[in-house]
Formats: C-alpha cells, structure tokens, sequence
C-alpha cells in the first residue's frame, strides 16, 4: 500500500501538535524538560505549510506540517516493533536524506537513542558499532544495504529505504511508516473510545504526539555517535536531551539562522547528528534542503538558485567549492561555517570574493560537535586577508551555552596530589590540553567506563588536542597530539606550517607530517596540491623528484617557509601531488600519509 | 576616596572572567547551572574592550571588562553586609541607569535575590513590598529617596547612588563598590596566601569570580518582581536562574540581538527585570544604552546618533514617538518589541515610513516578560497596512524555550472532577483562558501560596487574560476578563472596540471601557485623543459635549464603528479628551477611567 501522508490537512482542532511531549506529567508547573523534540512541534504549529526539508534529487520536499506526521508515524512505527522499549538504540545507515533527519526527530520522540552510522566505514567496522551499540532496529537506505551484515542478529530488525519519499509503492521504509500510522490511530481511538466510555467528565483525550515518549529526566540518553578512531576500536559518544536541545539552541543562536534561512546538507547528519543542526535549523523555523553527495555542481546550483544562506563544512570541502567552473559571486551573503581547520588568506579571499563568509568553530564528537567559535573583533576590519587569516585561525571562545574552554597543564590531568587542572598561561606560548565540561559535553562512552575516566579526569572531558590560550583568552589549537612533529626536542605544529605554507599563491592545500629522521627524531613532510594556474604555469615536471621544475619550486616553498618560520619548522621534504587523501567529512587523514613512512627510517 | 575601576586593565593571566561561576563543584562534568549571569563573564572575556553600557546623560560609559568588575566589587560588597547571607532579598529602587544593571548581575552572583520596586509607586505601596520581600539591603538612586521608609526596619542596610559613575567622591553606591573591591582583594590574598602555604602541589587559588556563588540547584530563585496590582496589594512574582537563563536566551534569539546591536531602555529594568534585556543584551554581545526617563527627545536623540538596533515599549509609547518633531525616517532597520496591545494600522503604517518595525509580544511578570511572539507569516506581504495591523494583532505562538501557550475553558480549571484543563476548540470564537507552564513560568508568588494555589491549577499558571484561540493555533486575547464589556448578554472585547476605532484617521489613540447600562446592563464608553492634525481642523469644539462639532464628530465614530463591529458593540457614549491615564509602563489605566462610572448608575 503506498504511503499517505497521514493528516497532512491537519484539522484545525485535531491538535496533534502540541509540545505537551516535552513536558512530563510529574514535572512542577515552572519546568519542562529540556528536548530538541518539541522543535519539530513547535514548527509543525507556527508554520505548518513551510517548507520543512527539500530533497530535490528525488523530487520529493515536505511542509513542516506533513515532516510533523511523517515522523510521527515512524515514531509510532519503532513503537510497533515487537521487544522496543525506552532506550534502545536505532542505527540509521544513510547519506543526507530525509530518512536520517527523520530519525533525528522519530527516534527520541519513541524513547530511543538515535545512533547514526559513518556510510564511509567498511561493513566490518559498521557491524562492530551495530554489535557494540546493540542496535535492535536498522534503518538503511537503499544504497548501503551492503553494510548491513547478513546476520544482523537475533531480533533484530531491518528496514530498507528506496528514499521514495511515498512515490514508490515497493519502498519498504514508506510500507513501515504507514504501519506506524495505522498504529497511531489506532492508539488515538483507544483513547477517544476511553474518553467516551467516561463516567465522570475527564480530561481530554490523548491524540497525536501527546501519545509518546517524555522524558522526565532531561539528561536521558538521546544519541550514539562513534568516533571514527583513527587509532584502536570506535568509541560511542552518548549524548542526552538537554545537552541536544542547549547545543541546538546555541548553533541556531551562533548562526543566526532565521525563519528565513535555507540550511544546505554538505555536513554528513551521521557526522555527530549533524552537529545539532538538524534540531537547530528547525528550532528556527528554517528549511532543510539535503543532497545525497557532495557534489561541487549540486551545491552550486542550491546556491545559485535554492536560497541557501547556510552550511558547514572543512576547509578541504571550500576548496573544491570555490575552484569549480560555477563559482559565481551570490547576490547574498551565505553564512559558513568551517571546521577542522581555519580557511588558508587564499582560501578566506576566495570565499569573501564570491559572498561566502566563513566561521571558524571548532569541536568534536563529545561536544556535540563545534562549542567554540571564533567571534570577529572590530579591529580585523582594518587587517589585510593575510592577517584576518590568521586571526580567525584561532579556535576561540566558548559557545554562549557551553561552559568555559580551559588549555590546561597536561601533567595536571593525572597529578594525583591535586583537586583541579592547572590553566597554562594565557601569553599564546605555554601548551596544554584543551577541557571542557557542562551541557555541551557528552555523557559519557557508552559501555566503556575505562575510556570515558581516560577521557574525563578532574570533572573535565579531555579532548586529546594541544593548544595555547592567548592575552584574549581565544585558544588556538596547535595540533593533534599525535600530529605534532617533535623536532631535535623542539615541539613544532604541522597546522602552524600548513598554514603558512597554504599562503603560498601556488598552493591549493597542503597537509604536513612528522616524518622520522636519523638525525632530529622528526622532521616535517610536506604535501602539495597545485592552484590550477600553477599546474598549467609549472607544467607536469613539477612533480617529478629531480625534475629542474620540482628543484627550482621546492626551493622556492622552502624561502617562502623561511621567511614565515622558525628554521627547524621549514619541511625538510615536499611531494607536489594531485590530491590529499580524506575522510567523509573532509579530514585530510594524515594517519594515512604518516602510514607511508612509518616504516622507512 | 573616588572609586577606580578595579582591574580594568585585566591582566591576561589574572583570569577574573572565567565562566567558573556557573558550575557548582558538585555537578557532573556534562551539566552546568544554567545562570544568566555567565553571559557577563562571557561578555567580559570575549570582548572585554567592547561598549557594554552608555549612560550619555550622565557621561559616562564601561567596557565590558570594566563592568564585569564594578559588579563583582558589588557583589562583594553585598556580601560584606553583616548578616547577608544566600536567598536574601536585595531591592532597588532606580530609573533605568547602569545602578539596576549592575544589580541584575551582582545579586544573584551574591547568592541573593533581586527585588527591583517599581519607582512610580507611593512611599506607602513602596514601605508594603520592602517589608513584604524582607529586603535587608536597599540600593537606591538619589532622585527617590523619597520611596525609602524614614525607619526601613533593624538591620536593613541603605545605599544611596548619585549615578556619578565613579566621578563624584562622594556618591555612597561607589564608596561601596569601593569597599567590595577591597573585599574582593582581601579574600583574593587569602586564597593566595592559602595556596603560597600549601604542603603538596594543590589546585589554582581561586580568584575573581571564582570566589562566589554558584547555585547548583538552578532552579534556585533569581528575582522576586512585584506585580503593579490594580486590584489588592501587590504580589511578589518569584523566578529561578534557569528560567531566568532559559528567557533571556529566547529573548535574544527572538529579537535577533548580536553582537552589533545597540539596545535602548526605553522599557523600565524595575518591570519584570525588563523582560530579562539586562541579561538578554549582553548574551548577544550588545551593547546597552540606559536613559533615565522616557523623553521623545532623548530616544530620537539615541535613535539617530547612538546607533540603536532595538528597544521595546508599549504602543502608547510609539505613539508619542512618531508624532515628536524630530521623527525621521531611520537609515536602518529598528526592531521594536511592542507589548501591553499590538500597534493600530495607523501607529504601524507610521512607525514602517520611520524605519520602525514592530514585533507584538506578550507576556505578564509571572512569565518573565513576554513568552509569544506574532511571528510573520510570508502572506501578510499581499495585504493592505489595515489587514496586517489585523493579523499582527494576534498574541501568536509561544517562544522557543517556552512551553506551549494554551486557552482552556474556564470552568475545567476549578472542575474536580475532571484532571486536566479543557481547551477550546481552535475557531477564533470560542473564549478561555490563557494558560501556561515551564520554563518561561514563575517558580510562585513568594510567601503567598494562597495567590499561587489560586494561579496554578492543575499544572497550569492561569494569566487572567481571555482569549480565542485561531485555527492556526495563534491565540488572541479578548480582554484582560475585567476589561470585557457583558452587554445584554453578549461579551464584547473592549481590545477589538479600541483596535477598530483607532484606524478613524482622526483618532491618535482610544480607550474603551464597561460603563453601566439601565437596559443592557454594560455599554462600552470610549475615551478618544485626537491627532494634531484633527485637532486643528475640529477645533476646541468638539471636545464640549453638546457643542455642534462634538456632536458631527462622533456620529462620524459611532458610523465608522458601525461599519466595522456588531451594533451591540458599538460604544454607547465618546469622550474626546486630551490624554488617557497611564501607568509607568504606558498602559492605559483603565480601572482609573471605570472608577468615574461605577457608582453612577
């Protein structure tokens, strides 16, 4: 039976959105517990015949007031499934569709934990995180059924997305939704069947939302993300309500996303649920519009010709961005935040050049993603795009509902003769350990007691990255601890280099790594990619070891390093190559490149 | 001896400003308090060097960081009160000058609960919240002296403000601060001298901020704001730090204040802690721009030349702002939160020519301020100044951080029998009351629990206010329930009797009121103030019952009304007068104007 879009006329009295959801029955009259659920309600109320989500691909979009229904139904539909009770996780296994936004928003709102999969990880490591996270429902889209494992389990259930968005009746997902929904009326007529049968007047009958899942504990359990553990076995972030709902409400804020706004999908959902946006784009009454890929052509012509105003991605993302044969300069400004990594002078003059104008946030997993942005000072106005770079290179300040970000001492951290951390200096030279802690922190790793009291020590969650806090008390992020390159004792930062190096005007991007030598221990190595004029200029020798071209353009990389850096800081090798290999949200994978010379010395 | 800013050099690694504030020891590392007056400290390290308050007519200004620190020496000088110890009651009585301000921060980060006194009250009113609240400490500014009690009771500590600014020597507030900063200094050393002592490596000594209250609970109360009570004495409106936190969020969120805003206090900070502004403003990272009275000239005078963006006020405010000579149009956009009633088709025609644009918000003190918004609606864009002055009538929808607004029947909130409150059906007919819960509602009335048993019923804070509720699921207060007119039987909203004769073009603005009726029992008695336009061509005349003009003129009202209501509700008599009553926040005092009627019958 092909899928209906159940009351997409909404009868004005048939009230099935109230944000009652977001109010347990034994909360006090001055508290509701703090959800991203009611969102979608609140929309669903205010703007019912907005456009909610727009997937064009698939030539399919819904208003606010059906997304509202369709969730509901897959709400109820979860709630169907035999064994499902309050807090088991749902893995959803797809790129930027529907299908995982409305996970994002069905899940919670059945009492689950939405636990997205990574679509890039090989089928051996997704049945780790299904096995670890003890999934007992699966949502998959078409595409990626190869990473569902044969034998997903005893009980466990599997539900296959043709994202149809209702137009093709075979769609499994579509089939699953309309048995939600006939559950959801049949739950309404019991109650309006209870309301009747009444001795005495009653309260009124429960119908739509109201029916489901409120948490009266405001930190219960609302996502499970696994990391992409560069080293050793994935860990699950495990996220709450409250922490969901005030990183939600900070991004909208941060953004400034508006009731106007179009949020573009370039970010992965499955990426740290989409670093909250899902919740936050719709708090502000915003429109979603998801592409399945990053598609340079696809992103232009949403730019160009669906009002976005919004999207996310790194550094690497922008590059191709800007360099692809559509570039135009937008008739508006589109708001973008960029994290990883800042945007290179070249980069940052780029975007500007085409009405692009980057945020530098930064974050991880375990902070819901980005808690730290950094605000632009009035005084970069007077700073030329090289130094207005630089400036924003820094990570910054702390997100208005983030608790304060400290660089502490890192022998601090397991110093068993003191209570608390030791903040380093704020002069923008002594190194620490980037803390945090409060709402926009994660709970805890799910099932790992041993890796969450690694991670948080003293009442703080350690991020593993080093970093200094300067006079401004912006902190800036040195590297990785692993990325750092150690240098005849000297501490040398690969992202200080690769920024430097990246202001080169040949250099497209270029990612730096500690590369043993027999002499200093380390010594920088250094990858470029060639602007396309450089390419055509510097012709195909350039890449060839021993080629007078390469000779000649590797000196002249070293003397621009010099005049930028300490000398133990200049790469002592460079290799001019087509492309940087990367993960799905971007990342350069340095783990990849370091790979290559682990073994060589 | 002449105050100093302390600190307002605020050496690097001094680290006053840290968010420590908001995270009591005892909560887990992924929760924090939520507290508004973190967004200070906030401010103070982002962007320590930025305008935090101008306070033109007096001279003088602060920076962020410079403020940051003249509230701490408050708050540290409250603390040296003998006696002052958590949940304690500290009033202020103050116009709008950075006094109040500071107290909005300073209070709660004493660990006491600030009470602010509505500064047109009498000695008498004034002498009944003071002993009501059980202050022991006044802060109060030297123009209302008169309001403090010759005998304020044993113990209760005064403090005078000249609002120098720190430039008189001998204005007591700064000698108080002075005396704070001491304080602070003091416990500072000792912390020092603590950790200096130490026989095993320890913690940080704490410092700044650090040394002072952190609520762990956070709904530990924040504010206690005594409602003007028309009817009886006044009542204290009790609030938490979360609601607080949660409010000021959603304000700023909702008015788009940011880090360019300038915002104008034209609203007075004693009414419901100016709907949570202080600490909304400076969340946003905005600057505030305090003026003492509310002058036509000043505010054009701030408008044009001090680069305001936002400031709230009643309608009868704008009113007098439109029509002040030096009225021009703006050269930017000015978001005006517009509350008590929505502009009339003639007040917003004027205020869009000016640049002005109104939001129409509404809320009372039990909800913080305003918790609904009108929020536009992209069809308005085809309708006529008339018809969108109409739609934008409407009270809306509830605020992002608010629970769902709803009207119910009057008679489910008392009905035992049933558990739940009734809502009525969503035609724009049927009438109820507005009622709301969680986190935008007060904690109670303090030490009334008769007044709050009879507020909060079934879970619910009942408003007092009746409305409709639109099949969009907008509400729309009919009447305040004393304000309707009962008129042989029909209930007639004296608020849709005021908004249709105020679009006669002569009409600058109106009131109308129940006055007895030997027949119909009420029949409405409108009060008219005429433009200087109509003012000039009707002449005196028609202001003289029984004169010709008088009598020409308001069988023009009464046709024009005609043309617009049911007969029935069409006002029985007109009086063009020159002004209507008003209390201090621009509402028109209606209970003044009935009084002239109630025993005449």
């Amino acid at each position: 039976m092909p899928y209906t879009p159940p009351r997409s006329s909404c009868a004005p009295t048939s009230a099935p959105f109230e944000l009652s959801l977001s109010t347990h029955p034994n909360n006090p009259h001055h508290r509701s517990s703090l959800t991203p659920v009611a969102f979608l309600l609140r929309a669903a109320l205010i703007t019912p015949r907005k456009l909610a989500i727009a997937h064009p691909e698939r030539g399919y979009s819904f208003t606010y007031e059906q997304w509202a229904a369709r969730c509901l139904s897959l709400a109820f539909a979860l709630l169907s499934v035999p064994g499902f009770k309050t807090g088991d996780r749902v893995a959803v296994i797809s790129p930027n569709a529907p299908l995982i936004a409305d996970a994002h928003w069905a899940i919670p709102a059945a009492g689950g934990v939405i636990t997205p999969i990574n679509i890039r990880n090989t089928p051996k490591e997704v049945a780790y995180v299904l096995e670890h996270s003890g999934s007992t429902i699966i949502l998959c889209d078409h595409e990626f059924t190869n990473l569902v494992p044969q034998n997903p389990g005893p009980g466990v259930t599997v539900i296959i997305s043709k994202d149809s968005g209702g137009q093709d009746s075979s769609d499994e997902y579509e089939t699953f939704l309309d048995r939600g929904w006939q559950a959801w009326q049949k739950a309404e007529q019991a109650e309006l069947q209870k309301y009747k049968s009444r001795t005495k007047p009653s309260a009124e009958p429960k119908i739509g939302w109201k029916l489901l899942y409120a948490p009266q504990d405001e930190e219960q359990p609302i996502a499970l993300c696994y990391t992409s553990g560069t080293t050793g076995r994935p860990k699950g972030v495990l996220t709450s309500h409250r922490g969901a709902y005030l990183s939600a409400v900070a991004n909208a804020f941060e953004a400034n996303i508006t009731q106007d706004s179009v949020y573009l999908w370039v970010l992965p959902m499955f990426h740290a649920c989409g670093w909250t946006y899902p919740w936050a784009v719709t708090a502000s009454l915003g429109t979603h519009h998801t592409i399945r890929k990053v598609d340079n052509a696809v992103i232009w012509d949403a730019l160009l010709n669906h009002g976005v105003s919004h999207y996310c991605g790194a550094p690497t993302v922008q590059i191709g961005l800007v360099n692809h044969p559509a570039a135009t300069k937008l008739n508006r400004r589109v708001n973008v935040a960029v994290a990883a990594s800042a945007p290179t002078a070249n980069l940052l003059a780029k975007m500007e050049s085409l009405n692009l104008h980057p945020v530098h946030v930064y974050g991880l997993t375990e902070t819901y993603g980005p808690f730290t942005r950094r605000y632009f000072e009035p005084e970069w106005a007077k700073l030329d795009v090289d130094a207005r770079a630089r400036m924003m290179a820094r990570q910054g300040h702390s997100y208005l509902t983030s608790d304060e970000v400290r660089v502490v001492r890192t022998e601090s951290s397991t110093d068993a003769n003191t209570d608390d951390l030791i903040d380093v200096e704020r002069n923008g030279k002594e190194t620490g350990e980037i803390v945090i802690r409060g709402n926009m922190t994660m709970l805890g790793y799910y099932n790992d007691t041993a890796a969450t009291d690694k991670a948080v020590m003293k009442g703080w969650f350690h991020t593993g990255d080093l970093a200094v806090r300067h006079p401004g008390g912006e902190i800036q992020i040195l590297d990785r601890g692993k990325d750092i390159i150690i240098s005849g004792g000297e501490n040398i930062s690969s992202l200080m280099v690769e920024q430097e190096l990246a202001a080169h005007k040949d250099v497209l991007e270029c990612c730096v790594i500690a590369r043993p030598h027999e002499k200093w221990g380390e010594r920088g190595q250094a990858f470029v990619v060639l602007t396309e004029q450089a390419k055509q200029k510097l012709g195909d020798g350039v890449k060839q070891k021993g080629a007078e071209q390469n000779k000649t353009f590797i000196d002249e990389l070293k003397h621009h390093c010099k005049g930028r850096m300490s000398g133990f800081a200049v790469p002592e090798w460079f290799d001019v190559v087509d492309e940087l290999p990367k993960t799905s949200t971007g990342k350069v994978q340095k783990n990849v490149l370091r790979a290559r010379f682990a073994s060589k010395l």
